[in-house]
């Protein structure tokens, strides 16, 4: 096989570990300069690709790239644009060939979500319809841990180390304050789709650290008395309550809580905040004091709190996405497969990518306690292992050093521009 | 002299090392069993001393009390509750003395803010008018780093941590996000007086990982106008800006801005989110998308991100209050002297408290760029040493541990109860 360019890039909202990812990719890569020449990244995702903005991953040092291990956000650049069907646009398929081309691209790696994973399929069928030799790999990658066939994804264990983490530590804030202060906290998380962020603020509750907690999923319509029911007997019985809210929390006619529509001081429309109007709910029918927090962005780029099984997972999928394009294997994700839950054992598989594309992994039903406001052992013995370990980042005088790349454009080779 | 008992009370916000300042005193107690009996807690705070509701921490082992030094919140209860002066209510006083005289309690320990160091001054006053030997001493803690005399405040150190950490990682979510998604990232932070925890948002860029950042300190009056250039000028610039802005932050006219009287979906009144009202205002305003993050409690509750001079510094002053304590050294506080600024060198040093008790200080204008969204020099070279080292807890299958004590009551001995 006569030695050929790779591409990688990064697709959708961003994670603590994405960037593990991205070193597996490159160091395995490396690993093989035989057979494949350059790691390029497209600038901002796909739209680098598209606009032949193109970053030379090669001008970076190993100790760069060893530092995208412990760096949060997309090294180089993500975005939110979803390509259309080829039907619909196929111009902006056989662009991504002609870059590819003009690169000598034989590799794609496409390290994002549901869409992405959607596209990395089309842009290999593009390529064979062209006649053009490429072979495609997605590389999974979500916080909402909703990609179907992997067992999990990389990105989604370490918010939820945070979420639960955190839920923890302000529950021990609470209690102490709860006799004349704060007696319900209310905590927004994200996901919202599926539940399976809220979820994992559950573990903050066990059997050694006991936490009494009302969680509020999308899967289960809002019923505000049902709600204050249950944190009303909380409190009661044990002086205070923590709420974990989905930002997609859904009422009973499945408009989201979160859009209701509210005006701010300024007179605009108030977005987002479930957890201030659950927040203000409690504090108006139940008259107890509160507080929330909303942890938005924070819990998904917290790589000072990641989880060491998540940043290996991280690592490991971009790593064999790699292998598997040696081996000629084309339209493929690596999967995360569970061998066993304690202990927890994992392992690499493939999945087809026509397997994966356009699926959501919704969290079972089994998952959530019969009252709809807490988590099952079922759901305690799947999430539990991927919360695991600790992976510090480095630090001087007290902050974590993040690398940043150079981020050097290889020298466009098209006279051709693309409007994106 | 005679051994006598001791009694330690926490007051107000709790902090993600106060327990810290509990060790210290318990600690050094213990290490004095000739001249100190038992070390009894208030349960919540000045309370439990009220209501003769004392923990006897002599039931906890030595691990457990080690362990405080790892475990947020307030290990007995705190309370918000200000004793009023002696003059509109003096039985509260003497009704803590009869308390203290029942149980034999010869030493006065109350960890806490302004207020309880002067309500530690006002209860050495009235055992003295009493004829009632005690020795009360302060232990200082506040988040809000607002005491007189000592240099810093425990509980600070890991807040700036926090801030400065999320900051930073955010910042590094919305950089990648910037080209085709969230341009502004907006951080509410804590801190209604003073703007010192947003100035420790000011440390997320440095000369290493320069950040774009607005800062809106309590101190400075909203400027739309202003502010707005401010956030366009640098997105335009670097592509992105992030905004850490303080609850405290208020309008021309002196006004809180997250009191703006806004209702929510539920017809309630909206309490809080200054936060969010910022984002809502640049999106309205210049069109950028953005996300916000409110971090409230969390920020004050993170151990598992303090700040290693700050436990330090947390442990030593509780340790030192004993200490002072057995000297006879009465109404005083063990205060924070700082040495020197690089290295960072401390000490600790006395204040008597009528030096401290209703003094507030406030964030110096100098600590405050031109512009009035940034930090000097001089800000820096003070708040830097305050979040240096890590010293995170133990984890267990990936949560962080932390104690809970038994709490044991002691007997009651009087035969009054006292409603609070």
């Amino acid at each position: 096989m006569p030695k050929r360019n790779a591409f990688y890039a990064q697709s959708g909202g961003v994670t603590a570990v994405i960037n593990a990812s991205a070193a597996g990719v490159i160091q395995t890569a490396r690993a093989h300069r035989s057979e494949i020449g350059r790691v390029y990244a497209g600038r901002n995702g796909i739209i680098g690709a598209l606009t032949e903005d193109l970053i030379d991953t090669s001008r970076e040092s190993a100790r760069a790239i060893a530092a995208l291990m412990h760096t949060p956000g997309g090294a180089f650049g993500s975005c939110r644009y979803k390509l259309k069907s080829l039907d619909e646009n196929r111009a902006q398929y056989e662009r991504l060939i002609e870059v590819f081309r003009a690169h000598d691209i034989g590799y794609f790696f496409y390290n994002g979500g549901n869409d992405s994973a959607d596209t990395c399929l089309k842009v290999s069928q593009i390529a064979q319809a062209l006649g053009y030799p490429l072979i495609a790999v997605h590389v999974p990658k979500t916080v909402d841990n909703d990609l179907a066939v992997t067992d999990n994804c990389p990105g989604f264990g370490s918010v939820a180390k945070y979420v639960a983490t955190s839920m923890r530590e302000a529950a021990f804030d609470v209690a102490s304050m709860a006799k004349t202060s704060t007696k319900v906290f209310v905590l927004e998380v994200m996901g919202r789709h599926a539940g399976w962020i809220t979820a994992a603020v559950g573990l903050a509750d066990d059997e050694a650290t006991p936490i009494p907690l009302v969680l509020l999923f999308p899967e289960i319509a809002f019923d505000e008395a049902k709600f204050l029911d249950a944190v009303d007997s909380r409190t009661k019985r044990f002086g205070y309550c923590c709420v974990g809210v989905s930002e997609g929390l859904r009422n009973a006619e499945g408009k989201l809580m979160g859009e209701a529509g509210t005006k701010d001081a300024f007179g605009h429309a108030q977005l987002g905040g479930v957890g201030p109007q659950i927040a203000a709910l409690v504090k108006d029918r139940l008259r107890y004091k509160f507080h929330w927090a909303v942890a938005d962005y924070l819990q998904r780029a917290a790589r000072h709190l990641a989880s060491k099984v998540d940043l290996d997972q991280s690592y490991a999928v971009g790593k064999a996405a790699v292998e598997l394009a040696l081996r000629g294997q084309n339209a493929v994700m690596p999967a995360i497969v569970r061998v066993s839950d304690r202990p927890y054992r994992w392992k690499i598989g493939v999945a087809p990518l026509s397997e994966v594309a356009n699926r959501e992994k919704m969290l079972p039903r089994d998952y959530i306690a019969g009252d709809g406001y807490g988590i099952t052992a079922k759901a305690r013995a799947y999430l539990s292992p991927l919360i695991k370990g600790e992976a510090p980042p480095p630090y001087r005088d007290g902050l974590p050093q993040y690398v940043r790349l150079k981020n050097v454009a290889v020298p466009k080779k098209l006279a051709t521009a693309f409007e994106i």
